[in-house]
């Protein structure tokens, strides 16, 4: 494979908002298939064919053919009439999606005839190999010299299994004051509710004939799980985090949300007081998790300060397991990162930047704060990272990394067919994962795309800039831009300096004292912006939008609704919410300002004619 | 869509062993992936193509290119070196794995290429509604007439599901004592723990200003977890059940295990024991899982039986969830359905069997006990149904079915951005499941097999019926089957007459008493037939095993190793388990019995090679 690259061209990996490289695909793709066909052929090639040419010439045959032709005649159909543009180079600011890469694309289809089922060696050996390399680079990426990883199907199965490490890990103490007592016997409950991971893995490792009988009195069997303690996550959280303590049995009163500062980042001074607060009371943490690259706005967490909190409490007897939900912003590590992997100092990102054209201005694009929440998620137990986001994988491709492969051992399973416990084959996979059978393929998607894009600066990262830089054009853009509809002022007024590539936005009509009206206005503009007005095929802007309600954010949108757009706290109680319209920037495209210029244009009359067709 | 097919060719679904149809997959591929091609290329033709040629004609897209396809050149050996041949028509007698369907192939290559993510309706308006459709066939395949269902990861992801379904159902009236006391006030709490799931719901519709309340309540909040009582699987129970026991919170020492009849179905009499004893001290059955098509030996269980036990108990205060784990049989009760997807009477399976084509042979396939079982599922609250199982369908697609579609509102999430409570956009997946981001490419994949193939006796009943019937074709090939070794006889002898697809079989030595030593030579056997006999591209015979351990199965396979084999009781005490050779029947071509025939010398021919350099 090792072909040198001087410096990689993005325009070469993605098929292109106007089918550019269309041919270079199919032309890559046949060649793929006619190596399997190929592989067919000559399995056993003293085989008779089953199908024969007088098959193939029957009625039946051809009827059934027409039939096949027909059905994916309507498949086409309805995909080219109900599916989102968003390899559009600059029209879609949605969701979080765009184009996906050219080898993850061809190394599915082409993986896919195989069939391989990961679940076991045995079904894949090929795939499953490729997911253990996989798996490995999620681990360096984030900074695990011990650690493992693997693909998952999403990221809330991801962030459920992350909780289930957190959930199995943090019981063994009690378990063990049922088994080993002779091992914890000078600790109190206190205590053993907050022995760090590493203590608790060490003990673990002491007792190897025991560590079947500990698991069987973990979490696992039931036991002690409204002991654990409090599950806390910023109000930024994905849905999928109440969703996982549902599932995973501690349940929804055990979740706790920490309010957000100004920039939507937890507030790491309330965390330190909610922490203070149960521990007051001995009720232990089980987790705290820090989310790089929140679902709604792209903020990233200060996993750094979060790090340093809990090493100031672990002196004071207080553990709790860190998970990081970076299902978003994981591939964005790659960008501080050198082509060894190793942390990049701050100070030397810039002429990183410039040497390996990462961004076309290479000051200010990656924040301190950033880099050192980037620098951070090493000290974590385990992040959730998904390929299907910022890793530009086709769907569904989530991903985990743990920090040490030893506490697979805790949630381990085996069964008799697939494998067997202490048997030397590689990637007993199914016995360590929540989900059963997988696609190779999807192994053989993120392999092929972390093989031309390398996990650092010169790769991942290189794409990952394009697409932040597209976001920063996209704020300065809307900054400060106001349109004149009849006798009305309207202005667009970001939410907060993107931390990563999305950008919230709001419009507001000025003088408008009413938040329920503004709401209004950017509901009535997301409609004309999204499937909801109908074929999207000929829609030239669509966007997505969130509303931040005081459900969900307590009170942590005050700083933008009463400090920053100036309704009064009577509006912010009694509407409750804000909506907000909301930009996922991932087109490869727009880092490039003269392209985004030629967007620009369009999109300004664009808002210019939907907001008179809203106010006037 | 509409074509008529007077008789579906199976042949025309395939690529096929030697690549038969490889041409005409090109061909249908070239032009689906053209029509994407336009697709793009016409969304908003005004706009500047972002790749332009002066780009494709430099140095650094040139080397790009080399890298990506010197990359796919590495998947394409890796591959080519390591996957399993299980497109052979006849030598591939192993794995739940077979050829995939064409159709299914195509669609998911196809619907690819616009990434939709069916979590949302927004992000997948094509698929999402293509989901709908499917689930809607899994509920009208498994007979719930208000039902719904939908695309999960896989089984065991389903069946965590399905748990999650009961464990939140039957929490529900603890949660109503507490809410709305006055509902179930003539209630005892045993009487709680036995409503059945329509009683529940039922008060659940009384109250609807009050399930948001109930709900924050039940299981979810943590509560009561361990009232809700025992969870029974048969020993042939798939391992994620004991991964979902642990993962939903219930444990697993709630988990019990019901003893097998001689023909490794779930002992009903047994069951109907182990429930009135628990039911004596007082400890609720929150479920029973039924099993149709066990892993490792194609039993069905009697779920008629079952279905009956509850009604019976059901008088006498007794009641638990059903949830059947038809992963790997769900299709099959296709095979028993008409072309209105109505049961078909017992006594006129033959006729519509001749009729379609479905058995060469039309008598005797399906026994009367499987039948029955079949019949029964839509008495059972939830199913799980794997397409990429007997739906010939690349991984991964799992699925599950649910018997009234008002219990999805038991689990349901909302999260702002990705929808609303109450607004009206079709399909709101992601709040009614378990999981989150999922391709919209695996809808459209099963979409377009169901509409090539219904599933009916027309269609999957016909494609279900030919693998049947290779399985009796290898299982009476098998049957009485020995081979001279020197002056050794070693006999063939299958484990039980298949009520699916699947059979195991050993092979012995005659006259050996001791079960470790029939052990070795089935695990050598193994060796010899699968990849740890290094590559798989030059066996002409793969295979796969199971061990059937005490610690699973009790003192069930005694039938076997005793009665049958002849073995001492003592060699079973001793030795604890028997290895059994495992062959499930996928594979579509081998139930002609000409086509068998070509390959049954090969293999007999391998048998004999293989017993010789084990035992020589």
């Amino acid at each position: 494979m090792g072909s040198e690259v001087k410096e990689i061209n993005l325009k070469a990996l993605f098929i292109g908002d106007k089918s550019e490289n269309g041919y270079l695909y199919k032309d890559i793709l046949s060649e793929l298939i006619d190596e399997h066909l190929g592989w067919r052929h000559n399995y056993m090639p003293q085989d008779p064919p089953e199908i024969t040419i007088e098959d193939q010439q029957s009625d039946s045959y051809r009827q059934t053919v027409t039939r096949m032709k027909n059905v994916l005649g309507e498949v086409s159909t309805r995909l080219r009439t109900h599916s989102v543009p968003w390899h559009t180079a600059g029209r879609y600011w949605g969701h979080m999606n765009a184009e996906t890469l050219m080898p993850a694309l061809l190394a599915y289809n082409f993986a896919m005839l195989w069939n391989g089922n990961n679940v076991a060696y045995e079904s894949s050996p090929a795939t499953s190999q490729m997911e253990e390399e996989v798996g490995s680079d999620f681990a360096k990426l984030m900074g695990f010299e011990n650690g493992w990883g693997h693909i998952v199907a999403d990221g809330s199965l991801a962030n459920l299994e992350g909780l289930w490490y957190a959930r199995n890990i943090k019981s063994l103490p009690l378990a063990m004051k049922d088994v080993i007592p002779e091992a914890v016997a000078d600790k109190t409950d206190w205590q053993l509710m907050n022995l760090s991971m590493e203590e608790i893995l060490g003990i673990l490792k002491k007792f190897p004939d025991r560590i079947d009988d500990i698991k069987s009195k973990s979490a696992r069997s039931g036991k002690n799980l409204q002991k654990l303690g409090k599950w806390l996550v910023p109000q930024t959280k994905h849905y999928s985090w109440m969703k996982a303590a549902d599932i995973i049995g501690i349940g929804l009163d055990q979740v706790v949300q920490v309010p957000l500062n100004n920039k939507y980042r937890m507030d790491v001074v309330a965390l330190e007081n909610v922490i203070r607060d149960f521990a007051k009371k001995e009720i232990p943490i089980l987790g705290v998790v820090a989310v790089v690259g929140s679902t709604e706005e792209g903020a990233i967490d200060e996993v750094d300060k979060i790090v340093a909190l809990r090493k100031k409490l672990q002196k004071e007897g207080i553990y709790f397991y860190l998970h990081v939900d970076a299902a978003y912003g994981g591939y964005a590590r790659s960008i501080v990162l050198d082509e060894d992997g190793s942390l990049i100092p701050y100070e030397k990102l810039t002429s990183w930047y410039t040497e390996h054209g990462v961004f076309t201005k290479a000051d200010g694009m990656i924040s301190r704060d950033v880099y050192n929440a980037f620098a951070a998620i090493s000290e974590a137990e385990s992040v959730t990272i998904d390929p299907h986001k910022m890793g530009y994988i086709p769907y569904s491709a989530g991903g985990i990394a743990i920090k040490d492969i030893f506490m697979r051992e805790v949630i381990s399973y085996f069964a008799t067919y697939v494998f067997e416990k202490g048997a030397e084959i590689p990637a007993l996979l199914g016995a360590y994962i929540l989900e059963g059978s997988k696609a190779g393929a999807t192994a053989a998607s993120v392999w092929a795309a972390h093989h031309v894009l390398p996990l650092n600066v010169t790769g991942y990262g290189k794409l990952i800039g394009a697409s932040i830089e597209g976001a920063h054009h996209f704020y300065d853009f809307l900054k400060g831009m106001s349109f004149t509809i009849g006798d009305k002022t309207v202005d667009v007024i970001p939410l907060i300096h993107p931390d990563f590539n999305m950008v919230d936005y709001v419009f507001k009509e000025r003088g408008n004292q009413s938040l329920a009206a503004m709401n209004s206005l950017n509901s009535a503009f997301y409609k004309a912006s999204s499937f909801t007005a109908g074929c999207l095929y000929d829609n030239g802007y669509i966007t997505s939008h969130t509303d931040f309600s005081v459900a969900d954010y307590g009170d942590s949108p005050i700083a933008f609704v009463h400090d920053e757009l100036g309704f009064s706290m009577n509006e912010w109680n009694t509407t409750q919410k804000v909506t907000i319209l909301r930009a996922c920037v991932l087109t490869p495209y727009m880092g490039d300002q003269k392209e985004f210029d030629k967007f620009a244009t369009q999109i300004q009359l664009i808002f210019q004619q939907r907001l008179e067709g809203i106010l006037k």
